[in-house]
């Protein structure tokens, strides 16, 4: 792991960094030593590491509960080349809005093998993490995904025992709850109401896949991309419930 | 209105009252001078006003945002009479579970008939408590109320307009979708996904109805009476959006 850049603004500290080519963030508060929680953001399809909402969210983050928060381009996104099987999926979703045929399921299928290739990275990215100081090895790791986010973050926390928390979301069960079946941690799930892209029953079926024992849906009204302002300030509560303990909970939140 | 008693702990007034016949309590800071939002809790089937779940919301509310909350005992329920009716309903129970018979929906038409007799109650309540110096007549009103406690609150808040955000669940669309397709306000939305009185499909279809443009719903594994612990908190926070203004919200929430 290589530190590119550093810049600190309003108390929180924003590094660049390339792992073996994958380009990533670490967010930390900017007088941050010694070990503590870590959130990964995996962000969704066309997005990347330092989408203005990803940068919002890592903020919210590091200032509510003095979390690091760390981010990485998904393959054939933000920063990293494209290879000819990513140029032919923009051309696939031209031609079938074009056609005027549903570009979910294509979608589904590309993500798909696109997590094929992200899960490793990540969990490379979480060993390089959890050697530095501001990391350390010891604590905590809870994991924030949606839609493409999700289809990489879902079989990432079966691989991962690290991983103690996540947020799903956004995703449907197709191809992803056989995975979704074999995760037993606490999940917080976000569901668009009127998604064009994952239909209502799908993103239900994902959520009732989860084994695990806490699990709870969120759902509200609007399109993929419309979820509400008030939903990361409920997965920050998410988050320190699941990654602080019960002091550190209080405290922390008092000064979110 | 008529106070009956009043008694202080931790910060936090609690005085009993009737009206009309009809008792009730008032929480508040124990130092409340002049107006502040209201929020009114209706309890579930078979509780009363100052069941431990409604005690401890109450104040939870109180202490976190600053809120007056109010609570009476519905029909038949608590320090009131029973009716034929009432002690017929409870032999129906009896029996129906006896022979192995489902429940839910013989709840739900009782709760319908209760929730007559129970509006006008709830308007009366209001009125009274809107002339209080602690609360006053030109503040918001929240209302809380789940399992029958919505059964009563969905036609209180269409005929009430001074109710402004409330948070339902643990019903069914049966009896009740007509009435919230004319609710607008915001909304938050219980529903247990493992829920034995209410079919999973009849409360995601009764939170399909509201009309409302900011509805939200939250569903969690478990039984009707298994709503787990984090929920009250997540509904202080429902409330202060919608019922503080944006500088009280933040400086109330972080003495929560």
């Amino acid at each position: 792991m290589r530190f590119i850049s550093e810049t600190t603004f309003d108390g929180v500290s924003e590094r660049l960094f390339t792992l073996d080519g994958i380009p990533g963030v670490l967010w930390t508060p900017a007088d941050a030593t010694g070990g503590r929680p870590l959130v990964v953001l995996a962000h969704g399809g066309g997005q990347h590491k330092r989408a203005p909402g990803l940068v919002a969210r890592a903020r919210r983050y590091v200032t509510g509960c003095g979390f690091a928060v760390a981010a990485i381009d998904a393959p054939g996104h933000g920063d990293r080349p494209r290879t000819g099987q990513d140029e032919r999926f923009g051309e696939g979703i031209r031609e079938r809005m074009a056609a005027g045929e549903p570009i979910g399921p294509y979608i589904a299928r590309h993500n798909a093998a696109l997590a094929v290739r992200a899960v490793p990275e990540w969990r490379a990215t979480l060993d390089a993490l959890q050697h530095l100081d501001c990391v350390g090895a010891d604590g905590p790791v809870g994991f924030w995904g949606v839609s493409l986010g999700s289809v990489i973050g879902v079989p990432f926390a079966v691989a991962e025992p690290r991983i103690t928390a996540a947020v799903f979301g956004l995703a449907g069960h197709e191809t992803l709850a056989g995975t979704a079946a074999r995760v037993t941690i606490p999940v917080e799930f976000l569901l668009q109401w009127d998604d064009e892209l994952v239909p209502r029953d799908s993103g239900l079926a994902l959520f009732d896949a989860f084994a695990s024992r806490e699990k709870t849906l969120h759902a509200n009204p609007g399109r993929h991309a419309d979820v509400p302002a008030f939903e990361p300030d409920s997965s920050l509560r998410f988050f320190a419930r699941h990654l602080l303990r019960g002091d550190d909970a209080a405290g922390r939140l008092q000064r979110a």
